[in-house]
């Protein structure tokens, strides 16, 4: 069997915890499975080296910012590597151009474009263990490039994708994918499997357990993925097409907290107003989230949109002049608001789950600013200071009683 | 004008430092030159490194160990490239494979075999400045291999060579070669040219202002070198073939308290004796440098031997099983020496350099344990108590009087 393994920077932080990882390693190679590994840069080693570039300058220029920033996993592979050996097993580590991943030239988000596998399998034939550092690549000037925060994991689902692996097991500090945040509601349960749809929703709506474009990679190449636990060595939860997973109507409740609600209020009520909004908005790169549109009334009416927390004064910068010229009633942006949503492939075919979960919220009293759907979410906007309660009450209502 | 610039890790130590070689750098790219700049890791970074692998593991991969040290050089590469851009000049970091470094596969001391220079060619023809990793290659197999302590000299001279580069500026924490060390002799002098013999003798004595390869390296292709400091804009010492230096008959005195002096006293006086004695220091990777054997007295003969402080026990350890089976009366070693030296390329024509030398010493009454000479040095072994001493007085004969 071929396995890929992934692993963060908190995962090998110090030496003690570089062995933990080792081990795990070592286990299954020693069951006669082919290992490839991945490996972020060590604990805070990339923010102390983004704080270096800043001592320097405040602009740093990109493409010098991502060969400095690949050094970090060049550190963390090679004492993987030599704790593996410490442990007995041959090993060999490969930084990102070593392993092959050739990419665009869009530096610090730089695309893959293929992994040339060719040395990663000769290593494996010489069955050694293959230790390669994520989050960077090589583009056709032979310059490094790197992927972007949680590029990590993008590489491991690329060798994957790339060598038709069996399982992609991507480890972090916890142990799956829970029906709910587990630190905020103690009913929450770890589920065995997911859809990649339902982990691509999770992800959009903030609960970071893997980065969206591994996700999506993952399932347009059909990758298995595994999400686990590297201090506690219990089944994690798998990410794989939907299969039986129909009698379960909702995955999971999730919540954001950094969300910024645009408010602009008595504008004149005629056609086009929509499009005038958003195109200044996404001129000024800006992701809208929900949007809700007020009846018209005294010819005039609202528009509300979400943004995320920290681009709500940008959003407001950005139609300010609009908004003067045609005289709106005010232009505002809050941020005491979080979005609750459930996910779940199961909607698609049953019905009455944004039913059940305004039930849920109206036994609570729980004041619904917004809602948006999509085919497997269903996520409502609430006030800030209510949303734990939210999430619980919402949890309750479909798990407790299934 | 092509010129090849290289800084230690001590002139990068920190964001303000990286500035002021930035700055030095822009000075002379201003002023219409071609600059290639060859920079070592930060202060302490590598040592923090091998902290590091020796948190993992007493005796680290080789290989492993050069992909880990290879990270130093990547990070400072890539701050002094946008420090230099801050600056406002066009600038590209190159990592040792990056610029055409291609060595043996001899993994923490691997040799140079060539320097594919397109690359830095063409980052040339782009009027760029181009700042290329020291220490550090690949070799047949694209594994990143390490030049070993002080391979930045030779990364930088290498990269002259290829590129017949028409100066090779090496920049230290002083302003050249004196004469003799001026923290010690007030008296002491900067030398304005140097033969690349004499300081090849004065790296050997431990006089570390150039690595030595460099400077052999320096000698087989005729790159003049120029030896300055990075804080005092002052010219340095220029290194280079003997032109009209014949009047001076020394350049420097220098002194090496990093000595152990090994004696064996009793040892049956008959052929072979030598051979027997230092084909064992050999066989136990010792360098011996000076030696002394007392005329046969009593059927016996004593030997005397001087090897870095460092080796004076392996040398006995690796002495004791012949000394015990021909029966020498003792076999001992101790550190409390140092070699005091006088180095010059016009020794080779000018008589009575050792004996004006013993003179100095002799009015201080110094005594001399050893002596050994080459064409154009003479060293003497004295108490390790009167080094400094005796280089004042030396120096003094020499310089005080021309």
């Amino acid at each position: 069997m071929l396995i890929v393994k992934k692993f963060g920077g908190s995962s090998v932080a110090n030496a003690e915890r570089v062995f933990n990882v080792a081990r795990i390693i070592t286990e299954d190679y020693k069951k006669g499975n082919d290992v490839v590994v991945v490996v972020s840069a060590q604990g805070d080693t990339t923010d102390d080296l983004i704080d270096k570039a800043h001592e320097i300058t405040k602009r740093p220029n990109k493409r010098e910012m991502d060969q400095l920033l690949a050094a970090g996993e060049q550190i963390s592979i090679a004492l993987l590597a030599m704790a593996i050996g410490e442990l007995g097993c041959p090993v060999v580590s490969l930084l990102g151009w070593q392993a092959g991943f050739r990419t665009n030239t869009t530096y610090s988000a730089a695309r893959i474009k293929r992994v040339e596998t060719e040395r990663i399998r000769s290593e494996l034939e010489k069955k050694r263990i293959v230790v390669v550092a994520g989050f960077q690549g090589v583009n056709r000037n032979e310059d490094i490039t790197t992927f972007g925060r949680g590029g990590s994991d993008t590489s491991a689902v690329a060798i994957a994708a790339s060598m038709k692996a069996d399982l992609c097991q991507i480890y972090t500090d916890v142990e799956g994918v829970f029906t709910a945040d587990p630190r905020k509601v103690p009913n929450a349960r770890k589920l065995d499997e997911i859809t990649y749809d339902e982990m691509l929703e999770l992800a959009t709506l903030g609960a970071q357990v893997l980065n969206n474009r591994s996700v999506e990679m993952a399932k347009k190449y059909n990758v298995e993925m595994e999400v686990l636990s590297s201090l506690n060595p219990v089944p994690g939860t798998k990410v794989k097409e939907a299969t039986n997973m129909e009698k379960m109507m909702i995955s999971s409740v999730a919540k954001d907290a950094h969300v910024a609600r645009v408010m602009i209020v008595g504008i004149p009520d005629e056609p086009g107003i929509a499009f005038k909004i958003f195109s200044r908005v996404a001129q000024a790169h800006i992701n809208v989230d929900m949007i809700l549109q007020s009846v018209g009334r005294d010819g005039t009416k609202d528009i509300t949109f979400t943004v995320p927390e920290d681009c709500g004064a940008a959003a407001v910068a950005a139609l300010q002049e609009y908004a003067d010229r045609v005289g709106a009633k005010s232009l505002t942006y809050d941020t005491k608001t979080a979005k609750v949503s459930v996910v779940g492939a199961g909607m698609e075919t049953h019905e009455g789950v944004a039913a059940k979960m305004f039930e849920a919220l109206s036994e609570k009293s729980i004041n619904i600013q917004m809602i948006s759907t999509s085919e497997i979410k269903v996520s409502v906007l609430i006030a800030a200071e209510e949303a734990d309660r939210a999430v619980s009450a919402v949890h309750a209502k479909f798990f407790d009683e299934m």
